[in-house]
């Protein structure tokens, strides 16, 4: 039987409808068989993509397990079969010290995400904004290691800048790359401060801030290593003309 | 002389061309004369609406003045006629503590931007933001005071939340009703905290984080109390099939 | 020898007779053999339940041993047989990284506690205070996973929350879920920020600080991730009709 | 005609009848006319008390003026008349640099509520609260400048502590005062940190963090000076047998 | 007879030999007759310039009376009438609500500061820093609003930067600036964060901070607002090989 | 009559007995009439000084009047006509934007605090310890503006830091000259930080933390500002041998 | 050879004399030889105890094996003999996570020190400021688990808290004990707050708030978890008639 | 082949010729590998010194070996024989708990760094600065261990301080030091705070802000453990007459 609702783990099946992002699990404070449940719930009761961000390793391992054996007394047969099938394409993606794993990719759509970091040690959280693009059939233009500190860098890249549809800027330190690109491109610019730096970058505060009192106009800010959500506001973006669901 | 470039001053002139939206002026710590300047030299190199924001009445007063006596050498005669035409009809709006003005409204476009506020005392922020957006010809939904004490002011406003193209949440406090908006729409929500509140509101950063540390994934966050920023922050949305200039 | 009072620790026997609630042993910073000495000095002094919170699986080992060799000189043998007797009895609950374990249970009482969470990693601050009311008699009604993104999980609750006497809302990241549940029930609403999510969640500042600046008037707080304190507090509440003790 | 619902005010009638307590009018941010609209709004669609809070002399006049002038085409007749004499009947009460206001007090009900200030500084506050609950008919018992410096003048009044129902203790500087009561009583003890202090004191993080992280189980907090938020909480707890409101 | 040292005033005349920059009068706290004194007794002990900042016009007043007062008995004649003459010619430069006051300017010495400014408001502390340097005989050049929204005006300056012996950055917001500069010049930079911005800006902690954690190496930064700590560290760069003085 | 204790004021008169240091009068956030009756109500039940601190104008003239008005019907006649006499020689002291005022000074004791300040701004704070002690008996020797940038105008008074039975060290901005002061005497060393500096000093913070974080051992450190306190710890190190009071 | 000074170390030996405490070796961040250097130049250049604070196990062996094999060339050989017998007796006291380690215990002296903590967790702190009161050969007395929720605890030990010559204050949490102790004794109260608690204890800095903002005139603070440096300002006080170095 | 530039990875070789310092390879974040190609690619582009900074020993491992193996297409295989040998040559250098490692040093050349710490613990930090600038060929001077309670140990080693090019101050805890060597030097001071201290060092925020809000004027701040920084800072103050590169 799959869990969607039990004592602990109340699903919001309907979010995909309303939103057209479905519920995604948040893996830690959860027990691997907490993680399993509601990925399994979510593959059964869901039609898109299914999404466990800042997993363990022993978390994912339960979690693929459980989502390979989904056998739903209240869903019908053939659909149990489907989501088998998908449930075996576990796509793992390492994102620092977490791991980021999606299931059931949706085809791919029109759009293109450009991902522009500040260093490479700024990788990780881009790619769990890459991983979450990716399984929701999005694609995206990786413009990374281009700091301030050598402006050619960005410079070289606006003609990239310019045509995404959405620029997500990762950034830790100070975070002045935010302001910087957002005077390069006339594109909604999604701006992730990371906890990278050390001393008075205050684990991401400082970015956070620095890119919140922005002098460029029309940045927003998502919060401190949330690729995730840097991802969920771009697909907010690229979704408008195509969700069209009741609310629950 | 329109003062464009000085000792003080050094216009951005190519910026409308660059992002989509001309350089406003921000007129804290700048002098009545040096906002005066740079609403005129605005007028004088762009082509769309020119911004004052955060203004005080004697920041206005000149800068009105200042622009309708625009006369430049360095533009044609024409155009300094239909600018000085243009200047005479700056639009004052009362946002808090503070004026925002407008000059040369664009002709309207397609879009709606729905403005969402927690309670009444967040409707300055709010109008910075409505402001804006109709300078640049775009229309607004307003759905004022529907605070989360009581959910049904804002579930009942769902449909208004699901056609918006953008919606702007403005909340001071703990800034909840974000979330919950977000909950109900697959739009782009871009949240502005204000610092509506007192004691452990401290001044809007309640709001700020509690909407960075948000439950509804896709929330993105401008500054305390920036209704302009938010506005940018939507028009970017909004420009993405319009624009084409080449970088400076 | 019962150690009720030492150098090191001096027990707060007549606590359970002012404020209607016994001095809880409070672990961490204390050897084991102080947690054992503790809770087998309150077992000997006192008549109720006997809880020691945020231990370690060694604190809770020595407190258990300690506890059944419980042989007190200063009162009377048959009173020391009935508490042996409790004392084998200890409850253990796994309260997320932390143990909390109870001796003594109390009959059952009137009166029910909502225990309502945000999210399944908020699961163990709520069942710290689970632990605490069940000891004390009182039972607790479970809405788990009820986040404001997906808002028909917590209005389905909405008999629940208004039957219950109190109710404990537990909730991490931006805490929105406390203002929700406060705008639909009479019922006292004591509020739990827990540490629950990372960046701008701040380890629980950024809920902590929402909850204390709500739009829902008559939310109480306690600290972030003090299940023990909002079910004390719950007690307080309940307890109103019973108490009767003189203060030492 | 009477303002309930207009672009900027969205009145929440309902709340009476799911919280027990009518939406209050919290005046900062609001201008006169908007304050009194929603007082005279509340007036016209609820039974019990209405609240003006935080009001300067200005909005207090306005709305008093407003409120004796309610004239509603939506509301019966008889109804009109009996609010217009209870809205003659203003009760303004100087709370420190602001005016809390209350109309249409309820009728005298079961139940006190000790009120304990840590100095004299702290009656203000004290004083919101204490206007809130004579609204809405609870009785308030004062203990005022107990600070622990002198321990006396607080344990002098156990009594009192110990038969009030709900104590609400108001304390800036340290705050120490909350503790030292929750040791003393059985109540419950809902503790209100202030602003007064200098320094350190941090404009009341200081009490409001000490209060939180107290030694004495079981104390509840509201925001930094917010005596109407501890009398709402105390409400709650009292109207626990009394309220029986459908869900709008 | 000028008051060198009093109860109230302990003039550290060697600090001029010792560290090649006089003791400068901080205005702020201090009567305008301590003002006058300090400043006087400087011109009578020290050979070079006398600053005094952020100071009042009251202040000024009193101080430039006082100065042209000079009567010294512990110094000779000639000494006195130069003095006096000296005194006669204060500089008094608006520095944002401040003025900056300072007497007997030092002879032009070779070296060219840069200063840059993020915005027309960061103006007034690039002018204290101005008006320091300038007292000391060192030439400026003001590269004024060259914020990083667009990029060309400060990339238009490289020449400029290039070529100065030192860099002084003056910016708010998020005070990214700071870092694009170092990334264009081998000077030493030294950043001055304003608090100009508001909200998220923190009032200039965001830019201190971005600053600090900048990803370009080798920048160095000062105190908020403080133009002259930013002038005096570029006169210590300048100084290097001039002086020459036993430590008193 | 004297108000000693009523509705809000609850004098603390024997904490003279218990603490050797009698209750004062903290002015801010009382009414003038409110200082008035606790000054007098001190005045007729204790033996030695009474201070008020932190007043203003307006509450230092009704407390003088008032403390001239003394009555008192529970004190014996002698007491009353002693009491007025000397209440008429109230000490006003300026102390920055507040006045310090003592009446009733005691008489001469052994003893000497010596009092040093960073700079000339830090002097108010050091005058309201200063007045406090003096109220109380002790003298004081004054080492004013001996900020460490200038380190002999300290190191030239070691002989008096030396000799001094308490040492109070009065600095805003770094707050440095404790850490210095404290390597040079063994005298009980008492730290105050001031809010004297702006932007990073942080209203006192800065100083306040670096006096706790000091690497000279043995300085213990009071709130910001908070001359009194300093003073009363000074008076808890002198009165050592002196005391002798029972608890109330 | 005993390395009195070297390239990385640079011993203070005139302090003792200065201070009437020596420079004591804080462990942390140094290698354990670079301890044990310290601890044997301290050993050979000073006269009375040496401490070493904060240090781990592998830092104590090795500053016990140097300090037994201390054979100075600068110092005369009976000196090394009595100094070698007295390295042999290092007393080590467990101070929570660290180690606190004495050499040389002085002849015991008059004075009482009266060490109070909150809970048992916060022993390891008054354990630090026992072991080197003891060292300086003063006695303590001490006063566990005295919390202010439980008020006859430290009401009881008010004799001790009287006739102590210093009082020290052990406390976490909100640290109210400091305040409720102030105002039962006339000694010097010397607060220390405690890391101990957690979530809204903010590992410390709650308690040293509270302390610092306490409404009980004249207490005095150290740094968090600072029990060594709570001693040495005790030992300031004591020391006040027995020292008469002159400065280096 | 030498990775320059690759999908993560995009040096900035010309900032060597635009800032007289190449890009450093900040090791937190990276992968070995990622390291390796970093170094790899900067000995291949540029010709002064390579420094990678904060790494483990893992990365340390592979970079050393990628270092060895250069062999580069894109450049001449002169330059590859002669990059290899230099590669041999990386210099470790044990900076606390990371390694900082440099490749290629530059010949000496003239300038002093005065290198001075305030502890012996503040010794990993300023190691780190002297190996960045021996990698650049400039001489250091290291005055250790001179903290300020200890005044003379400063004062000692003043003419180090007059006589060097530039100083820089290394301490944590309250960071006085950096106050007070600015008052005995005319050189320029960079500042460097570190997180040595604990409970109010706040983990070297601090001594960060007393650096800045230091009474010694001209003192420069770096970021906390910065010593990389500072080497920078000064770097640029001595390559003033030297560089002479085209902005890429």
């Amino acid at each position: 039987m799959i869990i969607v609702n039990n004592r602990e783990l109340r699903l919001d099946a309907a979010r995909e409808r309303r939103t057209g992002i479905a519920e995604a699990v948040f893996a830690p404070g959860k027990t691997p068989q907490q993680c399993a449940d509601a990925v399994a719930g979510l593959l059964a009761t869901t039609a898109g993509p299914v999404v466990l961000t800042r997993a363990t390793p022993a978390q994912v391992r339960t979690a693929q397990v459980r989502a390979t054996q989904v056998r739903a007394t209240q869903v019908r047969a053939t659909q149990v079969r489907a989501m088998q099938a998908i449930a075996d394409e576990a796509t793992v993606t390492e994102t620092g010290p977490h791991l980021t794993v999606t299931w059931r990719k949706a085809p791919s759509r029109v759009g293109v995400v450009a991902l522009v970091t500040a260093g490479t040690a700024d990788l990780p959280v881009a790619r769990e904004a890459e991983a979450v693009l990716s399984a929701y059939g999005i694609g995206t233009d990786l413009v990374a290691d281009a700091g301030v500190a050598g402006l050619h860098r960005i410079i070289d890249q606006t003609a990239a800048l310019k045509s995404a549809d959405v620029v997500i800027v990762v950034a830790g330190m100070e975070g002045a790359l935010a302001s910087v690109v957002a005077g390069l491109t006339a594109a909604p610019v999604v701006a992730v401060p990371t906890s990278v730096g050390y001393g008075a970058a205050l684990a991401g505060i400082t970015a956070l801030l620095a890119m919140l009192a922005s002098c460029s106009p029309g940045i927003t800010v998502v919060g401190i290593d949330n690729g995730f959500g840097a991802a969920c506001a771009a697909l907010r973006i690229l979704n408008r003309d195509r969700l069209d669901g009741p609310l629950e």
